[in-house]
């Protein structure tokens, strides 16, 4: 199999972080997305919405979607546990990666992709109005991930799962979107930290 | 346990055809979204970010997010296969589901909250530019399902999964986001017209 892969934008870093945190090598093909490649043939002709990272499996089989290659990974090699155990928990685990990818994730990539003049070739058109508002909405959701933080170590409960990889890459990607961190949310800072130190941040 | 439902709206009706599918049933808190009950306490205090459907189980455990609420029920009770099966079905099933939702789903979703004037207490504020900017998208988006349709009968393959609930919800929520399906997709309109008629769709 071959992974397709985008460097540093936040989906293939996603898939990155969590194929380091199974212990998983799959070669990589790199794609230069700030050379527009992924608009190409080679992406094209796999993924026809030009988005990375692509999974090809040996017999040509095509998966797409950073969370659903996640999800193949953590099928074929279910230690250790990223999307929870049991029904339960893998319920809250699904709901704080949701949560997260909705609330912050998301709109922090709006915030950046309708707003910073990078972008413009890449989102069109580009609604800055719609990038403002998108600003607090982030404020808003760390506020309640801070509380929640309160009471655990990590976003779904006591183990690290997809929900903070997908927490962690959205916090790198508020610089290049331009919000900070408000400084008084300790337990955000406390989680963030924990979660960059990990050896898989680099990957 | 017991499921806070909010009638018409998009998630809510996803969970409840997800049920019937399984053929389940949870007793229901009516909740009069209309009348932005979600706004008030007995939502709030269960989901800070006041969305509905939101899932209490009887030790008073909270799950949100429609997807995760279907995960659980799915873990539960896994007869029908909702979510696909074996490692790689599971992770079309995933892909299907998030392609649906973020390009089909959400897209509506925008068309209708930020364009529609009935959403302006919901929505605030309301970019009427981002809205009309969501439209092409949905029209993208379908002539892609179209294609995939031509060789299989659902979103994610042979079996009737998640991906097509979200996409019926989807299609039918595209009346009030006043957007129509092209006439000459005809694929999508045979797959559209098949989960319609299933039972599930009344839920």
């Amino acid at each position: 199999m071959k992974l397709f892969d985008g460097g540093r934008a936040p989906n293939p870093r996603r898939v990155r972080i969590f194929l380091a945190e199974k212990g998983l090598e799959v070669p990589l093909v790199r794609v230069d997305m700030g050379a527009l490649e992924h608009k190409q043939a080679e992406v094209s002709a796999r993924n026809p919405l030009q988005r990375l990272p692509v999974l090809e499996l040996d017999d040509g089989t095509i998966l797409t979607e950073s969370v659903a290659i996640c999800r193949y990974f953590e099928e074929l090699h279910p230690e250790p546990a990223l999307f929870g155990r049991g029904a339960l928990g893998k319920a809250l685990v699904e709901m704080w990666q949701r949560r997260i990818e909705f609330n912050l994730f998301q709109p922090v990539g709006f915030a950046f992709r309708h707003i910073h003049p990078a972008m413009k070739e890449w989102e069109i058109p580009q609604v800055p109005e719609w990038g403002e508002v998108n600003k607090p909405k982030v404020l808003d959701f760390l506020g309640l991930l801070d509380r929640e933080l309160a009471a655990r170590e990590f976003a779904a409960g006591d183990d690290f799962t997809i929900a903070d990889i997908t927490g962690l890459v959205a916090v790198d990607f508020m610089k290049p979107a331009r919000i900070t961190v408000p400084e008084e949310l300790g337990n955000v800072w406390r989680w963030y930290r924990s979660l960059a130190a990990r050896p898989s941040a680099k990957a």
